[in-house]
């Protein structure tokens, strides 16, 4: 039978054959999770994903939230889902346990993630919120603030919201104006308007905790005097039963373009005059707390984007299995054939494996750097690991979002006409994950971040350690003879890359500042291909070994297409990349230069 | 003010300082057509797209059609713009005026076409079918056929539809089973289904005339068996009144990512035995009509998708110049500024620019050649206007509705989270303008359009003439020491596509049949960077002169505009297309080679 949302060998391959998840069950923390844990985990999400969650992708983008007097509603189905997701503790699987957590390697959950996002994107967004929400709260808050809320948020009784654009303030947070001011208890009052608060309201859980962002009265101006406070809809008494409701009110949710089923809100705080936090950590060092959690919120948007993409493929595939139209461009046969038989389709369907199988692989790294980190008591290992996943965060975010999106519009395509109607579900994915590119920091930020701060820190040496890392591939590839003049390629691409980040870093700290930024996006593509390129060759490295090994029947097959994904990958995409890397050495100032009045429309 | 859907004085270059469209006024045909008229012409579409049809846009998104017991009504401002356009003659305006068109020049129309279509895409879709429809009736229908429905359907009182699609054939058309049986009174009785039926039922107009596809009883299978006939909604007297419903009925409407405004339609045939139609020129000979007015509908799909990107760039710009966000990347002042200002947003605006412009300056182009061809005397000269325009036709379509989905999503890009929300177009049309990559033949079918059959036509010569058309502008820039650098890099891309095109179409003949059709796609989108880069090189050679000829004030600097486009598309977007072109010629078997199974998802 058709899969769907995800391919479970593929899966499993990542899990197991590139980065051997069990091998972390011999450190204490990870202990639980042996291989046959690991199987049972995903089969319980994958189950989960396409029994409970896949039925309510429709009903969420059909019916999507409902806002009436300051309260949000949402489809009957969702509250069910959310009970399931309760249930099986999908709402912190890799927070602490002592806290309501699973304490779960990241690399398991980001492969579970997979099947829980790519079966309703909207709902697991509201969903996937408490983790991060209560991460905050474990590590910045005080024990009170546990106390009251943590348990909840993890187990999903509660959910949890990040609160911090405003009408006029969205990438440059330094400019917000929500205001706090101490009062006698130690509590402060807050007022102001925040918009685009991702479940800001609903009615899946009897209380919300909102993670705020504001200014304290006499705060020194910009991003040096914004402070974090916990805003709960309703107080919480010390026994744990709700108190009286707070002031913070939702005013409207948005009408969106694809996420119907997440509700975005804008929320009015203190329009009584009685909306009370508290204070999270120290005055003033809000912008700093939430920073630190942005990389895992980042992920996470990479990996609804993987999630998208891989349940559009596989959506795709199937219909290109079974969709007959037009007879084979060759031959004498004039019969027509499955569409999956004609070399375009064959391309597009390539494509989307390729970019969905790197991205997985890529956020499986990235994730399994966080286990290794957390197990490692090596501290120059542990650097090496944080260098490593600062510098592939911006990538994991925005060159995956991007990437995602084109899956998506591949998969329209592959449709054709019944692609653009609601008949399947590949015209909503591609309206749900076209958000992934603007929230969490726009990727034209995200091309920022990398050319601004991850190759400026530490004088390049996390893109030094990357750069070793793809090495090490690149030199175990060229081993086997299949294979050495595909590593030859991706060699030259990195060594290319090497140059074109050397410009560009001397360029944005000199003169040519601006048009150093001006590609920066495209910078970000072109690492984000190499790596791309990177994880395929990795991938058929295993996957050569497996066939030098004599593995038969499906299983070969599954091997040859990784070989076959890296072939194409690192012969068809890798030449533009490298056309990409040209353009960007060439840093046209054209975009500069021109005056604002010749751009016309005046 | 700002400027909406097109801006007027890019118009006006394309218009007479590209193409100069008053001098066709010389022709008899086109006496009319003085430069003071066709500006009054523009002046009309423009304040009619602007008081008239933008207001039904958002109506159209969010109402939408409806469809009840085989009726589809449409929102009441609908009717209202559809009678303004009746009023403006813009059902037929470059047809007979014999028959109710108003025998513009093609030129002339595409330029108002931007401003009609942008404005509302999908009324303008179910309007701009008359054409076709009616085109077909003219030149292949019988007197009594013309004189029945013809100057109904170019005025606009009735309309048109293509009805050639059914379910289980749509690229292929070969396949198609509505089944038509000759009665003795000469008319065909008809039986089927069809789908995807645009404009196939609505209450616009009081009578629908529809251009059915189907297989006369005992004809040829595939290709060579299928007729045409015009099968109206209600019958008519020959008074030109209307008779007895007809026996094709809408049994339902598709629901769509966009182009909410447009019915989709399914159609019943002849459910009730009493569908009666009329054969329009020979018996299996339909196809073969169809396919002479199919250029001009993809051009129309190229048109709507230009108009979509003119709309989604001006947004895009006016909001960038409004919207206040961080401060500037470099220097001391650190005070918000419009994100216009921002490298990133620059960067996004002038792509958008420079595609924008690129493809009105092909479209106007293609147009100008069908308006040449027609006042020529020159049978040579005729013949190759032909060559162009059929190899022109497959970029004009497959290339132009690609980057103007590129467009419309940079778009959404620029305005960040707001761009996600329906309180600004952007969203909207990005939806609308999904479908143009699809309808009229996917942009697959235009990729082997343009490998399979343009290159193939008279061993190249169509090719050949293109590339002289682009040599002639290169040549010329030559001679100006701004240009001449760019004129250089535009000549080496124009060489390297000679190579491919010759390595391609080789291959699509030979053994590599199957490899060469998988890069079909990246031929089509190489050989459309190729052109953008000439029409921005073409523009520039006449900015320059303007520029030295000593203008100043703001038309200077949108002269300057020009030259900064055409410098910031060959410089930075032509080398990525190079590195494409290498991607293609290595024509990597992979997606071939691959197994069915090894796609995975089993």
């Amino acid at each position: 039978m058709a899969q769907v949302i995800a391919d479970r060998r593929e899966i499993d391959f990542v899990l197991h054959e590139q980065f051997d998840v069990s091998r972390l069950s011999k450190y204490e923390k990870f202990s639980e999770f042996t291989r046959k844990t690991a199987d049972m985990i995903i089969s319980e999400a994958r189950t989960l994903a396409i029994k409970e969650i896949l039925p309510t992708l429709k009903i969420g983008d059909e019916i999507g939230c409902r806002y009436e007097n300051g309260n949000v509603t949402v489809p009957a189905e969702f509250k069910r889902a959310w009970n399931q997701l309760i249930q099986g503790g999908w709402f912190a699987p890799c927070q602490n346990p002592e806290w309501g957590g699973q304490g779960m390697p990241r690399l398991l959950h980001v492969m579970a993630q997979n099947y829980l996002i790519g079966a309703n994107m909207s709902l697991l967004m509201v969903a996937g919120l408490n983790q991060g929400a209560g991460h905050i709260i474990e590590r910045f808050g005080s024990e009170e603030q546990k106390h009251l809320y943590l348990e909840k948020i993890y187990t999903g009784h509660w959910s949890g919201t990040m609160a911090l654009t405003e009408s006029e303030c969205g990438s440059n947070l330094g400019d917000l104006s929500t205001a706090a001011v101490k009062n006698e208890d130690g509590s402060y009052s807050l007022t102001g308007n925040k918009i685009f608060i991702s479940g800001g309201d609903h009615d899946m859980t009897d209380n919300i905790i909102h993670l705020v962002l504001a200014r304290i009265q006499g705060a020194p101006e910009g991003s040096r005097g914004i402070s974090l406070f916990v805003v709960p809809k309703f107080h919480v008494n010390e026994d744990g039963t709700l108190s009286e409701r707070n002031d913070i009110v939702c005013t409207g949710i948005e009408e969106k373009m694809g996420l119907h089923g997440s509700p975005t809100c804008s929320m009015a705080l203190g329009s009584n005059g009685r909306c009370t936090g508290t204070l999270v950590g120290e005055e003033n060092k809000g912008l700093a707390m939430m920073f630190l959690m942005m990389n895992e919120a980042r992920l996470m948007v990479g990996a609804q984007a993987l999630s998208c993409a891989s349940s559009a493929y596989l959506y795709a595939l199937n219909y290109a299995r079974t969709r007959i139209q037009g007879p084979p461009i060759s031959g004498k046969d004039r019969a027509s054939v499955a569409i999956i038989k004609h070399p375009d389709v064959r391309r597009m369907l390539l494509t989307m494996k390729c970019y969905t199988e790197g991205m997985r692989s890529l956020l499986g790294y990235i994730a399994n750097l966080e286990d290794q980190k957390i197990v490692s008591d090596n501290n120059e290992e542990k650097e090496r690991y944080q260098n490593l996943i600062e510098i592939l965060t911006p990538v994991g975010k925005g060159y995956v979002t991007d990437r995602a999106v084109d899956v998506c519009n591949m998969a329209i395509q592959v449709f054709g006409g019944y692609g653009y109607t609601s008949e399947y579900p590949v015209e909503q994915l591609l309206r749900d994950v076209r958000i992934t590119t603007i929230y969490e920091g726009t990727n034209g930020i995200q091309a920022m971040d990398l050319l601004g701060r991850k190759l400026q820190m530490k004088n390049m040496k996390l893109f030094f350690d990357l750069k070793d890392e793809i090495q090490k591939t690149v030199s175990e590839a060229r081993e086997f003879d299949s294979l050495s003049a595909l590593a030859g390629r991706v060699e030259n691409a990195l060594h290319t890359l090497c140059q074109a980040v050397e410009k560009m870093d001397q360029s944005a700290r000199g003169e040519a500042v601006l048009q150093a930024y001006t590609f920066a996006g495209l910078l970000l593509e072109a690492a984000g291909d190499v790596i791309m390129a990177w994880m395929m060759l990795w991938r058929a490295i295993i996957s050569q070994k497996k066939t030098d090994s004599g593995v038969e029947g499906k299983g070969a097959e599954f091997y040859d297409g990784q070989l076959k994904s890296a072939e194409f990958f690192i012969r068809s995409v890798l030449p533009v990349t490298l056309g990409k890397m040209v353009s960007m050495m060439d840093l046209c100032s054209a975009a500069i230069d021109i005056s604002d009045t010749s751009f016309g429309g005046k």
